[in-house]
This record gives C-alpha cells, sequence and structure tokens, in this order.
C-alpha cells in the first residue's frame, strides 16, 4: 500500500490575519481564491494550468499554511477547497469583502477607457 | 523659502486590492493603519516612536505608496493619516472588516490560555 500523502494545515482559531492578508495580498492567488469560492473544491491544477508545476505549489501551499485553503490527496491528485466557514468563523465578512472589491476592481478594468458619466440608472449609485 | 516636501499618492481609482493587502499583511503596519483610524491624523512619528527613523519610513512609505494613508509636510513634521474615505469609495468596507478582524485577533490574544466554556448570554454565539 503507497503512503498517503497528508497535509499540514493550521486549526482555525491559529489562522493569523497578517498571513491570510498576505496570501491574498498576490494576484495570481487572489485569482485562485475568487475560482475556489465560485467553484468549490477543485484540482490544484485547475488553479494554473499553464504555471510551472513548482510555481503552482508555492501558491497553493501558501493558501494552505496560511489558512486560506484545504488541501488533500484523492489518488494522484491534489484536491484544494476555500476554508470558507473557518476564515468566516475567524474573520467574520472578511473574505467575502475582498471579493467583492476584487470583483469591483476587476470590472474597473473591465471598463478601463470608458469615463463613467453617469451614475447607474438602476440603483442611482 | 525652502521648498516644502511634498508626497506622491495615487488616485483613488489607481489604488490596488492587493497593493492594499500586502500593505495591512505586515503586523506593525496593521498596527499603525489601526492607530490611524482610531485617532485621525497624527505626526507619524507617533506610529512607531521607538522604531529606527528608515523602518519607520519604509512602513510609512508603503502605507502611501499603496494608497492606504495621505501624507503631509508639515514644518519639519510629517503628517500621516488614514485614506478612509479614498478606501472605502473604492472598496466598500474592506479597512473596516480587516481592522474588525484585527480586534478580534488581538482580543482573543489577550485571553490565549483561557477556554472559552460557554457562549456568549447576551447573543447565544
Amino acid at each position: 500500500m503507497a503512503a498517503v500523502r497528508t497535509y499540514v494545515h493550521p486549526e482555525t482559531e491559529d489562522i493569523s490575519l497578517p498571513r491570510v492578508l498576505f496570501a491574498l495580498s498576490e494576484p495570481l492567488r487572489l485569482e485562485m481564491v475568487r475560482k475556489l469560492a465560485e467553484e468549490g473544491e477543485v484540482d490544484s491544477i485547475e488553479l494554473g494550468p499553464d504555471l510551472p508545476r513548482s510555481t503552482l505549489t508555492h501558491h497553493t501551499s501558501l493558501l494552505r499554511e496560511s489558512g486560506v485553503a484545504f488541501v488533500r490527496a484523492e489518488g494522484r491528485k491534489c484536491m484544494i477547497s476555500l476554508r470558507a466557514e473557518d476564515l468566516e468563523a475567524r474573520f467574520p465578512g472578511l473574505v467575502g469583502t475582498i471579493l467583492a472589491g476584487y470583483g469591483r476592481a476587476r470590472a474597473g478594468e473591465r471598463h478601463e477607457g470608458r469615463h463613467a458619466e453617469s451614475a447607474d440608472p438602476e440603483t442611482g449609485r
């Protein structure tokens, strides 16, 4: 029987705010977390199919070690998911607020070059 | 007349989420931002009276360049404040949520070693 790979994760109460913020301070990792929030558990390879394997592992390890993501082996695959409930318990609203800000920033980039001359007629904002 | 020192700041719409998160991912800077949120504009020296001047300048410059803080010269002093409204406009709720999480983490550290055996009788949580 082959040994099962195991991954070390911090306990929820040991998740550190500066480390979570650092994990989310890198555009590639921020995009990974957005994807995990949207899609649930995925094969980690899907988070960076075009990345060198060592780069992908660097980022997924950092997400795991900071308490942002949960990683488990499934055969030869490495499945990864967002620790959404643990993060919510530890820092209520944090990940949602950050991902909302990220969504706004991405939407702004998509519209870059177009000036917003009027407020949204639907919401008046 | 002496030249007035001026400081470069990003425009509100150019404030980048990863850079803000990076600025807040360092415990010393997180504490500086907490202080600024609480006290308003202060002489930057008050953010780190015991720090080497170069260390203090490194951190205040990073807060300014990331769009988190506004810095202005006043005589020989360097006054610093949180860009609370700009940050709120760009990333609604972000700084408040992070500082709330920071407050919770700090409170947890103060009570470290004491086990929370019962829920809060007021809220049942």
